[in-house]
């Protein structure tokens, strides 16, 4: 019985910097929430943005603060420090263990897609960008922490791939697709793929994927995390 | 090319909370950074003074603070929040893109493994804890960024296990034996089911190992991250 949670980034093509941020707690309570950020625009002027919401939420989330109080004060920090004249989505994957529960908190036109008894559905409701407008608030759904809840959060890049081209990807029909035992990390990665195909390889804008699956399995007890981090070319272009 | 970060860890036997703290920070002028924390005693007690050193280190990383003045900063912090009177063994592991160098940040009784220039040696000069007396510092070592670095940082509990019945683990040879090519994910998933062996199955400390990789080898340009929470018998004992 373990949670598994799977991200996978690719930033825009020949921009070197991703405006997205990704970034993943321990909850003081018990569990984890991981914290995605599509910052305004791309590049490092995005980056920068994106950091700064996600490290205020992560910090709150750190302190016990619960989802939406940190997702408001995320949205209040971003639209005192740059007066309003930037937005930022950002989403909140959490699973709770101190209520048993998965709770999405979503600040953001981009879908998320989850699986739960057994059916996929798209969480699309309206739900403001932070940063911009007095008194934004998250949408928040909350499902029972069980077996086989499986939460995929994106940025727009995915959910948008190849739509210049006129080749959008249906992705409610494309998970449904998929054998429903997946890990984490293949539904991550096969998503990011899929988004790089449409894109030809070279993404218009910045690509993350978020998942997050909730195994019913019997594991051993040992908490694991492993991260890969392309080094980048100023660096490995120095070695003989 | 890609520097690869695996982190193992399980708590003491039958305690249910490790006293030890990970967390991985992107640094913000290129980079990753882990912090790991090993609090005073076990349990709730252990996690909460890991966890305040742990997230004080972080958010100091996490603003372009050197890795030495984090450390520093932690350990006046700590001291402090609980008046010189209890103490953290505090390591901070990190890739630097800015300098093209690992850093690698002491404050622990607990040496680190490293091999550089095909070699493995054995970081373990004395340094103090942090929390405790007045103006401690880090051991500080810094090695180029080259294929072929492996860093293992380990919490004593890995550093001990089987030391009270009498049958300690030669870490340094262990990691001689290994192939040179494993993944920091094998180093650290092999290095923890070493130390559970000599435990018996049931460790007497919390045990975390962190393995850091440079890979040499051409890769995607993706950026990954998976990790794997057990969840809790009082969450899957209400489930069907």
């Amino acid at each position: 019985m373990e949670v598994q949670v799977a991200v996978a980034k690719i930033e825009k093509y020949a921009v070197g910097e991703s405006g997205d941020t990704v970034e993943v707690v321990e909850r003081p309570h018990g569990g984890v929430s991981i914290v995605l950020v599509d910052g305004q625009r791309s590049g490092q002027s995005a980056k920068s943005i994106s950091n700064l919401v996600a490290r205020k939420a992560i910090s709150l989330l750190a302190e016990g603060v619960r989802d939406g109080a940190a997702a408001r004060a995320a949205h209040d920090y971003l639209r005192t420090q740059r007066g309003g004249k930037v937005s930022a989505e950002l989403v909140i994957v959490s699973a709770d263990f101190e209520t048993g529960s998965i709770v999405l908190s979503r600040n953001s036109r981009t879908p998320i897609l989850l699986q739960a008894e057994g059916e996929w559905r798209l969480l699309d409701t309206m739900a403001e960008a932070v940063g911009v407008h007095a008194r934004t608030r998250p949408c928040i759904e909350e499902v029972p922490l069980r077996p086989g809840v499986v939460v995929i959060a994106m940025s727009d890049g995915i959910w948008t791939a190849g739509e210049r081209r006129g080749v959008g990807i249906d992705l409610l029909s494309l998970v449904q697709s998929f054998p429903l035992t997946l890990s984490a990390k293949a539904f991550a990665d096969d998503l990011l793929a899929h988004a790089l195909r449409h894109e030809q390889g070279r993404p218009g804008d910045d690509l993350t994927v978020v998942a997050l699956h909730v195994l019913g399995l019997d594991v051993d007890n040992i908490r694991r995390m492993n991260l890969t981090f392309p080094i980048p070319s100023r660096i490995y272009g120095t070695w003989d």
